[in-house]
């Protein structure tokens, strides 16, 4: 099962919408297609929205009909404009658009062929890339779990986030298959449910045992000392190892450390974003209420009825135990080693 | 509008089950009704409970047909113990239930006629003492207010748990009758969204502006510094100032904390528990794991994922500011001033 890809000249996608009832694909044939999907929420998460619109941008080479390059290109940034539309925050999105725009003006392929195939290559590549990342992170992480103990999971590290492993579920994977017995708490994650329905899908599918809570039981849990280790798959890292992840992240960071519970992020490296030198430059926004009132088509209260739903937290690097990569389990202080591997000046804060 | 009275021979309730989208009121001539709408939580909240119950011993008595006093006490035993086990965990339900019996063995009653006007007349003032409790929480409590405050308001202490005014909720009402300008964040308290129907409904009515959040996102907003004071109805208080509230409290006072905001729990003192020394021997109890995947019989996942639905937390009083009662605000260290107040000698915990 992949989250993503390529299937017989389309892009193929979970329709993530219709989790966990019912395990639908769309095979999309249009990069505006692939886009639409994006926008309405059938594929979720940085890491796979960006490799959609990898995989959105060589659909759009096929389909192009130009028989110059010059031709093939300006079609191809049009698309790269339609699909980073889709997700205008999703940093992977930008990343992997803007790859694919430098791999078409690659001077070594000769005519609209060759683009074309590189095109292919170059968002299977990618696919692959934040497999083996996802891979990787769940193979360093195993080790943060132990026999018998209790996890509380959190966050957008699904392999519906991804390709198809995940980040902080991917750890959850590896442990699993190393024969290691644990139990998984999962916060439901309102407004959309996403622990609930998406990450509590994939823990049944991998046979994984796990509860849901509401958001609001973490606490008590934590409390009673149940749990041994917080895991959150981080949306987007800045410089100096703050974070941003679903809503809700934040309050387990502060409860984790009041009750001495380890604390742990897992993301690749792609989502670091060394221009944001901490969390406060990292893109927050706030979601429509009508998440919040009527999550699928039910109200749940009146609809007059004021209400805010911010669609981020952001967490502080300070509660932090360690951040998981594809490079290792890095630990505080986090600025130089992110520095280090992404091979980038360490930034300083104005004083 | 009361919650709960005595209305032409009848118990009447507002039936919670349908608010905020109806305001619909049960006409209950039946104590063994009274004890229904108690079970199907058409009436919730301890206080309310408990004065439900004490009308509902009015009634019975009402409907006895005995025409000598002892069958009409064992009557009313038995009614006792049916409108108990309505709710065996509520401290209210028992206090008043036990009055409402030594009234009727009150040896200056001669007959049972009298016996019928005194149990109407001790429920009436059983109603008006803790509607006269829930105003001076409100008055005591107005000062911690000031104008462009923003209050996150969580737990039951609304107008619905007690007679008509609240105590955490009253505090609300009562800096607003006297002109101070704020608004409220209210938690939507999942499983079974109290704060987005009934606070907030309450919080409509009286024309307090107010913002529904998912319980998720109270960090957030006291992470960015816009709470100025966390407010919450306490169920039940044990000896040393221990409470227990609605799941999610104990994240709220750790987040409130870390945050420096001020953390205040209004509660009457008939919700003190003096013995229980501390707040894990107060009850708590696991609710029914349909509360949280259909909570208004739409599924939010599927009933075949494990559920853990913890109903009530524990606060340590460390987390406390003060605790807000009839008596006025108390600050620490709570154990002796509750002592005072409740005439009890203090307990001390064995070492």
């Amino acid at each position: 099962m992949r989250t993503v890809e390529w299937h017989e000249g389309r892009v193929r996608l979970i329709d993530q919408r219709r989790l966990p009832w019912t395990v639908a694909y769309l095979e999309l044939g249009d990069y505006r297609e692939v886009a639409q999907a994006i926008s309405e929420g059938a594929v979720r998460g940085a890491q796979a929205i960006g490799v959609a619109g990898a995989f959105g941008m060589a659909l759009a080479a096929q389909q192009a009909t130009p028989l110059d390059i010059g031709g093939l290109l300006e079609y191809l940034d049009v698309a790269a404009v339609i699909l980073q539309k889709a997700d205008a925050t999703s940093r992977h999105l930008t990343l992997y658009l803007a790859r694919m725009q430098r791999r078409a003006r690659d001077e070594t392929l000769g005519n609209v062929r060759e683009i074309k195939f590189a095109l292919l290559a170059e968002a299977q590549q990618i696919a692959a890339e934040d497999h083996a990342a996802c891979q990787r992170i769940g193979k360093h992480g195993a080790a943060l779990i132990r026999n018998g103990d209790t996890i509380l999971h959190h966050g957008s590290g699904g392999g519906l986030n991804a390709v198809a492993y995940g980040t902080s579920l991917g750890i959850l994977r590896t442990s699993h298959a190393l024969g290691r017995r644990f139990h998984v708490l999962v916060p439901e994650s309102r407004p959309l449910l996403e622990g609930a329905n998406l990450a509590a899908w994939e823990l049944h599918e991998a046979g994984i045992p796990f509860e849901i809570i509401p958001d609001s039981a973490a606490g008590y849990y934590m409390r009673r000392s149940e749990v041994k280790l917080v895991l959150i798959g981080a949306s987007r890292l800045a410089a100096n190892g703050d974070f941003t992840a679903c809503i809700g992240a934040y309050s387990l960071a502060v409860l984790a450390r009041d009750n001495r519970v380890p604390f742990y992020a897992a993301a690749p490296l792609s989502s670091v974003d060394p221009q944001a030198l901490n969390g406060d430059q990292l893109p927050q926004g706030v979601r429509d209420s009508r998440e919040v009132y009527a999550p699928f088509g039910t109200s749940l209260f009146p609809e007059g009825y004021p209400v805010r739903n911010p669609a981020y937290d952001v967490v502080p690097q300070r509660y932090l135990g360690g951040i998981v990569t594809e490079r290792g389990v890095l630990y505080p202080s986090f600025k130089d080693r992110l520095a280090e591997l992404l091979n980038v000046p360490v930034l300083t804060e104005p004083s």
